[in-house]
């Protein structure tokens, strides 16, 4: 079974990974969808107990093109956990203030507390991705933060959190129908940025951008998963699954009370 | 000529270190005190271009036994400066939101931006200090602290942060010099903490945790210096031409104003 992880250490291409995999299910969309929302569910709970327990903290790296489906994901495997436990962080371009500082400076800031899970739409990894594309900072920089990158994430995970790193992956056909869909549905006008067709026209450098970021910064404690995200619920299926599987595995149950209830009485 | 700086990779220990030394200054303490306000002045004036340039960031860690000089060092050497572009961060016992996340978030939060001097007052080292020698998280965890904070450092340094960690060095009769004279001047009392009694009864196990702490996190780009700090004019003398020497290495200045000024009328 594939388990879409990309190994430690080993050098991958996103030509040789089928966006439109569905090797996970075999019984089609409908009974997908409600499979995840089965999933949801579990989530659910998990997350309940994860926020009362006060112990782990829960990372998880959302990446991919433009319309590989950051927002749809968010919205559909964590819209209906709790919002108290549960911080979304969108990662847009760096203030003033946010350019003054180390690049992980603003990241670091939006990290989970105890009992947190927090979501990062776009994270660190731009500044290996758009920042390489477009040039913003000599090669020699950008460069050494694959390195700083995985130490980073080294330092969260010794120091308790775990990290999940989903890598949203489309083919650039599929995204000229999500963008097509997106001009021709005046519901969805306001999503059409027009500068998705500037970011289309470098494809390719962005596909090279992250075949390195895939291949150099999945490792033992924050692997990147490759998620085929041509179909929509496919991808939230995926990720629902192994959120579920990996957190099952953890030692994640409601704290013991703080003294003997059964003794309490209340008058 | 001794330059107090710790070899990188070399294994220190304190004992070899004198903490009365005074081979940087021959001429005596009144003209110690003349040569650092000397120093003063063109650290005033660096700190002026560094504030203009926006450019560097300056990161000065300051560690050492109480009683050691920390606050004596931050006015004596810093009291002068303009408090636009310099910052004093102190870092006491974490609080619970901090203490629920990893040990570097508190500190990656006050990191010097472009034109800052940053000065911090205890630091992400407590987490290698106080927490191993009170047993406050396990050995195992600690343990891998060291190597957490050389590339949180490194990562600050290749992103354009100048670092400067000073050790200020005493012996345990000159702390006890000290804490006599807190309880003998009314004025001190204030400074006269009772903790402080407790902390000297495990001053060798700080001098071991100290001695880990400078032979393991001494490195070619935050190295730290040991500074004899027995004499509280030399401590201030030592810092301030340290800081002087390697800031005017650096390039700063000025910047070139926005356009040809001499063009520019104002009526």
């Amino acid at each position: 079974m594939h388990t879409y992880q990309v190994q430690s250490g080993k050098k991958i291409t996103l030509k040789d990974w089928d966006p439109a995999d569905l090797s996970l299910w075999d019984k089609g969309k409908k009974e997908g969808i409600k499979e995840t929302e089965k999933l949801v569910k579990e989530l659910q709970v998990l997350q309940e107990k994860i926020y009362a327990q006060q112990k782990h903290r829960i990372l998880v790296v959302i990446q991919g093109m433009d319309t590989s489906g950051k927002d749809g994901a968010i919205r559909h495997v964590f819209g209906l956990l709790n919002p108290q436990g549960v911080f979304v962080k969108n990662f847009k371009v760096p203030t003033a203030v946010e350019i003054a500082h180390d690049y992980l400076w603003r990241v670091h800031a939006h990290v989970p507390g105890n009992g947190e899970i927090v979501l990062f739409n776009r994270s660190h990894y731009e500044d290996v991705l758009v920042v390489r594309v477009h040039n913003l900072v000599p090669r020699t920089v950008w460069q050494k933060r694959y390195d700083h990158i995985n130490q980073f994430e080294r330092m969260l995970a010794d120091e308790g959190t775990t990290l999940f790193k989903f890598f949203l992956h489309i083919s650039k056909d599929e995204q000229k129908e999500r963008l097509q869909a997106r001009l021709d549905d005046p519901l969805k006008h306001w999503k059409f940025n027009v500068g998705d067709l500037e970011e289309r026209k470098v494809w390719d450098e962005y596909t090279t951008a992250y075949n390195h970021v895939l291949s150099r910064t999945s490792t033992e404690w924050a692997p990147w998963i490759i998620v085929p995200s041509n179909r929509k619920w496919y991808r939230n299926l995926v990720i629902a699954k192994i959120l579920v599987e990996k957190l099952g595995k953890m030692d994640i149950k409601f704290p013991d009370p703080q003294s003997d209830l059964k003794d309490i009485k209340i008058d």
